[in-house]
């Protein structure tokens, strides 16, 4: 009867060796496989971050391992519905609180396959304007202007609107200047005008704009809009012209005012 | 015995020859269907965006190739719930990672087949105006009136209100002016509108208003209203207005008075 | 032999031509049920805005096609959970990155079943009023006071307060207007009440008031509150009473004080 | 071998014909319940908001004309997995881009069911305030102090602090009255009082209060609290209790001053 | 043959038979269940607020219905999972929607529990200030100073800081009090500490502070901290005190400097 | 035949038979883990917060409950994917309402493993500042300067910046003292310098800055930075410290000045 | 009939025998696999935080013999549907509340791998800047420069943009110095720029900028840009810088000026 025993029990064992050679073979390649991504994904993304690289490298690694672990488990018979909701729901509580820093590392994928400017482009992005330093996987380094180092997360910098002032060569100026109210207009503008036409650092190309557009509380007020070439700097240029405007004005005797108030006393 | 062991092991065996038979087609199938996606999406997509194009390509292919993958572990045998939990899991969390730049893509879609604005047109979104240069799928170029750049994600464009300045032939101009409190109403009124009858660039079809709406601190405050032709520039219709209007009321005597103040000494 | 093996496989031919046919029946059914929803809903929605119909419609047709394309799989006997596992993730990933789009689109829906406010109405939209120009599926269009064209997607708006101005016949104005402190109280409310009373433009029937709602730092300041009539056009009635007021307060000799400041000279 | 050929299908056969006959059922016990429910649903909501309740019962008909359909397809035997997935997705991406229409809806029932007000009460909802003209299932009507109509979608009612003003017979009024510094603080405190006593719009049973909370810049500052009665409008009472005041200080001479300064003259 | 027929349908109508029972079972077990759970849940809720009470239990009631419908379906063979993948994305879209309305809900409950205030209390939330005059499930009303009634979401309450004034038996008051350049600093806190030595009202036991916090433009500042006694009002307290100082530094001659202004005249 | 029919259906009696013995082990066995839990967690979470230990108590007791009620259903035959369904979008409805009231107990538990301040503590948290009187499981109540209790959700707290001013000995303080334009620099600085030397409750440890760091409209601006041993109070120090320079500048005639105005006269 | 009875549930009795074999075989496993994870999460964990690697080690541990319990009971021919519903359900439900508190954790780990700043760097975080104390794996403290400790959840570090102020070796420093209108713009310039080229403190390798960029309302404004190095203290040169051009004006004869106001007096 043992043997009868034995035949009767031959398709389950059967099955069971089956089973058992099969989750060898699924443990295996798993592992071979965690192995090779690993290695391929270090090998993509260390040109650009390598920490960031070894580190997605682990956790893609990590990830491989316990989806062959679990296979093999459902394999060899083992009930794993309850260990998928475990782990489905422990990544959802992990996206959820991963999604900011997900988002970067998308943001500088993004940064990197569209380029909206490269390292050496002065940006301004919200408050942050400098030079850009180096564009990561993660986080964008800016150099301001004052030499701190502003470090802004990729998902700051794609979801927000970049000024690039890098890629024109010149920058318009305006500038708003306060004369006296009894100056003659025409004057005060061929002056300005005047000085602007000398002054080699502004692009005659573009015509000068020189006109009132307020009248002040104390002043007719003039704009002034030039362009600047941008060789030269837009501080500069700002400033020489401000200046010279200035002297200008002083030569000829056109008034700059003081804040101006009429009183009428009463005892 | 061999044989009938044989025999026994027959249909499983022939199961096993069938489904290896169905992997391998799967296996070709997906690999086509995926080399021919990726084809067809960058021809669809390159005329707006080739390096998004070839971005989203490579994601698509990588995309059906895991499928593939995966379609032919489970017809093999294996278990796949595992797998498939982990990449709906991370499915989930890309989802959640990408969000923002998916939505600029899609936005880029929209943009492009909506047409609220196209390249060249003057816009206003937000704080940023300017002249459009370029709509492109995930972000949208806008070169400011100083000539610098701006780089706006589509998704704040699409979710912004948009203000186009570009189909309207003339635009109204509102401007205050102060004139002395002992000025007749009557008279200031006939100057103003003068100034603006014997303007050109203003559209005379539309007629201006000049009217007091202020009993102001120092000055009765005038607004006038009229339309401007828009190919002059408005800033430079603005401007011209403010000189005429100037020069008229010095000639005519009115009073452009400064801050005012009674005062009362006491000892 | 031969024909013992092919009835031995007679039952699985038998139910793999059975599916095929079933494929077939699911593929024409699904290809000409994708085609009548197309035009279906291009009939629906064109009336309202053609282009997205077009789009909206092409999309609904590649979503049939996919569905169809799946459950012929799956009918052939191909494991189609992994599929639908990459394609319900991508659905709800598209789903996200188009959330915004989606609102404004059945924000459309609800603006247009529910009509808060039709083509010609004055609107305020937060920071936008204007004329409503057009109201369409994805967005809609307001032409501002002046000239210029704000195109709001209909999530905002729906999202929004509305404040509609067009279906009331009059409006109240409110307008503060300082005199001298040794002024006589009822003799001035006498002065603008006698001014309203003469004027066309407000409606009587509705009682003014006419007050001192402050004590001011230079001036006892006045309350007035009037009802225009809304054809006249509110801002020039207010413009119009701040007119007259001035004239009869000056024939009376009410003082319009400037701001006046009691000074102590030391020594 | 026909016939038994026949045999051998039989049993399929009567399969698919119970399948049809089940198919048939389901087809037309979904569609009385469906057209059931849409009569019920709008006899239900009609009364509340006429145009949404036909919109929301037809929506209801669409959505229990395509649970029937997927379920009978399901039950002639087509593989519905994939319809559902696509299904599953698009209806959350729907609830995704409707999430704050359908919050209003919500809100509107919530509005109803716990009416926090009612139609005719004066309410304050942020920087709007006015009259409810109307409680609609997707949002309420207020109409402003000015005659204009508000609409604001009922999910920003019900997430935001109502201010109704309507169910008081009083309302407190606060009031800063400056005088000069050299004043009688009881002499000044009385004359108020007097005048408060003797104001048959203040409701006397609450007692007022009046004394210096500041001593500012140029004048001691009384805080001034009474309890205006609501009936004869809190802003005519407010006017009239700053006239009174004013005519009984110049009555007893004390003064009201304007801003003083303090100059030292150098030379 | 027939007879055999029917035999062989036996097994069938059994199954049939047997399944129909089950789903009256079920049916009936339903019905009674959503009965009890109805009334249970207005016993319990109505105590807090009543209307919501009955709101909830009817929606109960309605859920538990369809849970037993479909569970019928099912069990007389109807496929249920196209009914259910709708029925849970409804709910999903539901949830979503309810989302602010059921967070007030479950805030009301924690209020409830955790009692950080209770009716009567005064209390700040944000910029509304006053006495609790109701906590219900939904909402919660404060009466606000001047009598206008508050109602804020629990929602809103339970995420917010509270500021609970009731439980203290003093409050400290600051107040900044100017005196003239050339004071004597011992001597003015002398006066001031006497004035605050002989009020009744304010908290003798906690040492005031008197002492100068900043060199003012015009005057030496002096910061007064006392502790008053809250049964004798805050505000009034402040006001007595202000009131007072001001008489003791006139009576010892202290200077209370207006603005002050060194002026240099230029010809 | 009897006998037979009993046969025949001997085996599903059995398995019923099976089933209702399995039920009732379930339900036992559910009723007392239900119980258990309730009486663990209460252990476990009474000492920190006793009301909420037994809300979450009698919560965790339902839940337990409910699960046992579906499980044994379903030992019974009963369908129950759709009460599964109905209690999964109710358990996400809940989650989605409970967000913040859940966040805040978790907010709870993280501030009492981790512990960035403790009860008597002096914080900063936003515009809440005051001492620790105790950290509950759901809130913590914060004892403000003027003895009003500020109560905040965990959630609040755990997702700022706190500023904790407990475990540091003395404080920077930072004061800007004006003087005349023509005073020494030097000697300004020595007598400033001189009054911090003299002062016990100035830590002397560390140097004191003293330096111009402004030349303001009217006056030279000296910043002033010493360090205060904390357990003299920082705002007496503070005080001290300005009240001794006044002094100190008047003994040595420098001047502080009153804003100075440069008047051109013009008649 | 005994023996037949027993015979026919023998195989029912197998089956029970092999599962209960089965579900011991579980437990032990997943006992001693949650052992060994607690062990080896605090071991990784406990250098950077203890106290926090204590609690998620538990919390590891916890999950780990949750699942166990469910799998052991599936095994044991329980229905876990139910079970494992309420479980995901339960944990979406504290995935949302523990969001903001994963993501701290999410970012302290991103913080330790990337290294954006490290312990004693000077960092400038929104409106908090100071010296690092400590970077934990929950919150990050920062010694302000008065001595306070503030410390930030890491989730708010993460998604900030990081000023870091400690790679660079000097600092920019812009300081506006108004001269009065008539001194000369030249002669001004050159003291200045000989007062800067005269600091040691300052790096003159860099060329300083000193030019108007303003005509002010009562001065010239010259704006002075100076590179300091950074082992000086920023704070200091640019106190420095101040005071020495003060007194080379001063020497110079160049005024520093008052605000300035021309006065037209009218009788």
């Amino acid at each position: 009867m043992n043997k009868e025993f034995f035949i009767s029990y031959l398709p389950m064992l059967q099955t069971l060796g089956i089973n058992a050679l099969k989750a060898i073979a699924i443990m295996l390649i798993g592992w071979y496989f965690a192995r090779f991504m690993r290695t391929k994904l270090i090998k993509i993304l260390a040109k650009k971050d390598e920490i960031l690289a070894n580190f997605l490298a682990q956790l893609g690694f990590i990830i491989c391992i316990i989806i062959t672990i679990i296979t093999t488990l459902g394999t060899l018979g083992v009930q794993t519905t309850s260990i998928l909701t475990v782990v489905g729901t422990a990544g959802v509580a992990i996206a959820l609180a991963l999604k900011d820093s997900l988002s970067s590392i998308a943001g500088g994928i993004i940064l990197i396959v569209l380029r909206p400017f490269k390292k050496g482009d002065v940006v301004e992005l919200g408050s942050i304007a400098g030079k850009v330093e180096a564009v990561n996987l993660f986080n964008t380094s800016i150099r301001m202007a004052d030499d701190r180092l502003a470090i802004l997360p990729n998902r700051n910098i794609v979801s927000a609107n970049i000024i690039n002032s890098t890629d024109s060569e010149r920058r318009r100026i305006e500038w708003v200047c306060g004369v006296g109210y009894n100056s003659d207009i025409e004057k005060v503008r061929n002056i300005i005008k005047e000085v602007i036409a000398n002054m080699d650092k502004i692009d005659q190309d573009f015509p000068p704009f020189v006109g009132i557009t307020d009248l002040g509380a104390s002043s007719l007020n003039f704009t002034i809009r030039i362009w600047a070439k941008i060789e030269n700097g837009v501080f500069n240029v700002r400033s020489e012209l401000i200046e010279k405007v200035k002297v200008a004005l002083d030569k000829e005797g056109i008034e700059i005012p003081f804040n101006k108030l009429d009183v009428t006393i009463k005892q």
